[in-house]
């Protein structure tokens, strides 16, 4: 490997072709629920431990705050704590998924008890907290650039959820439309500063290191889902069984 | 629930029942590993990817050492430390399985660089690791009586793999002779030891807690192996392709 910086340009080219090879998107169980062909009880599973994910974030995310160093950087990453525990008036993402859970026959308490997740879910999402703990600031930050890849599966996923199941509604939903402009802020401010810190080749293949383990993280969490709830349909013990 | 804490003898029979219904040796994988129905490059892929948890032992171990309080204490569960890592002339488990894994023909350096491991392999080993360090004394030693449970597992897997694969030997299954003897050292120890601390039926419930957190690991691990290497056979991208 040369020690040669890639250019700005190469850096993002990169990051972009990652997310192209290992966002969640391309995964067989994201083809499944988009496409309509889960039954209510996959779609429950999904959401279930899907929450998980929204559980863990607001912890990530200060556990990312903790670390900064400036009160400026702190301010940019707190939005991002507003936008899932919500201002105490307008509901945050946490809660807007919990709407979504109910939405889709789960019960509220049960979802937020955590029984019945998946183990791997569990893993995964824990596996995420620690990277943005143990790792430099320039991983954590860079950990988080999959949101560079979202809005195109939300636009994907609420097409494809409210055509294929008759028991998902735009209210449903409701949890992905503020996304659909937060993400973009925030990838934009991620990305502006890993382009900037990065600036040797070995920090540059780092922040790609931490994407991808990221798009490893989410993928793992569906490879979990599919091989109980799709195929071969093997329940670990514990988990949610759907009715 | 009630308050009473559980006699000794119920203590040490739901331990026990949490591994008769929880232990890996439950797990479809390992039916089929022990029944000789895997092809080489499932056995490859099951070798490679548990060589991150003969990996992680130590440090797990060495993560607990350095929170016991007393030198008898840590002189005890130093003699894991040796039996994984080896006294310098006689090898430790560690090089006992690459070993194994040499001998189902997969090549040294490979297997020690840690390429092509399932992502979910490394969240749940590093989720034991996790335990060992976050949770109480009391947890972490509970989350070790998994061992209780191997020596049925290790007998059954020596005899099944040498009737069932031509290309595994006595010799290629050196690693498990001496656990056979390690193991019930080991959880004599752990087994007194969380009789003797678990003194209220919360911490009783803690340590059953931790224990199942830990069979879920170990489940966990051979979920995603059957995942990417037997049924559906969707191998994460990164993760090692069979010849």
């Amino acid at each position: 490997m040369t020690d040669r910086p890639l250019s700005p340009a190469e850096f993002v080219g990169a990051l972009r072709a990652i997310g192209a090879e290992r966002y969640h998107s391309l995964h067989p169980f994201h083809k499944l629920l988009h496409g309509g062909k889960l039954n209510r009880g996959q779609v429950q599973a999904w959401a279930l431990n899907r929450f998980y994910y929204q559980h863990q974030i607001p912890v990530k995310d200060a556990t990312l705050i903790a670390r900064l160093p400036t009160p400026a950087l702190r301010r940019e990453w707190r939005k991002r704590l507003i936008d899932h525990d919500g201002d105490g008036n307008a509901p945050g993402g946490m809660e807007r998924w919990l709407k979504l859970a109910e939405g889709v026959g789960l019960d509220r308490a049960h979802v937020e008890s955590l029984d019945g997740l998946l183990p791997a879910t569990r893993f995964a999402v824990d596996a995420y907290v620690a990277l943005v703990r143990d790792r430099s600031i320039l991983e954590a930050i860079g950990s988080s650039l999959t949101e560079l890849f979202s809005p195109g599966i939300i636009a994907e996923r609420v097409e494809g959820m409210l055509r294929g199941y008759p028991f998902v509604t735009l209210d449903t939903l409701a949890y992905f439309t503020p996304r659909l402009t937060q993400a973009p802020r925030d990838s934009d401010f991620a990305l502006a500063y890993v382009k900037e810190h990065a600036r040797t080749r070995a920090d540059q293949e780092a922040v790609m290191a931490a994407l991808r383990t990221k798009c490893d993280i989410l993928w793992a969490m569906l490879d979990a889902l599919y091989f109980a709830y799709v195929e071969p349909r093997m329940i670990p013990p514990g988990a949610f069984v759907p009715k």
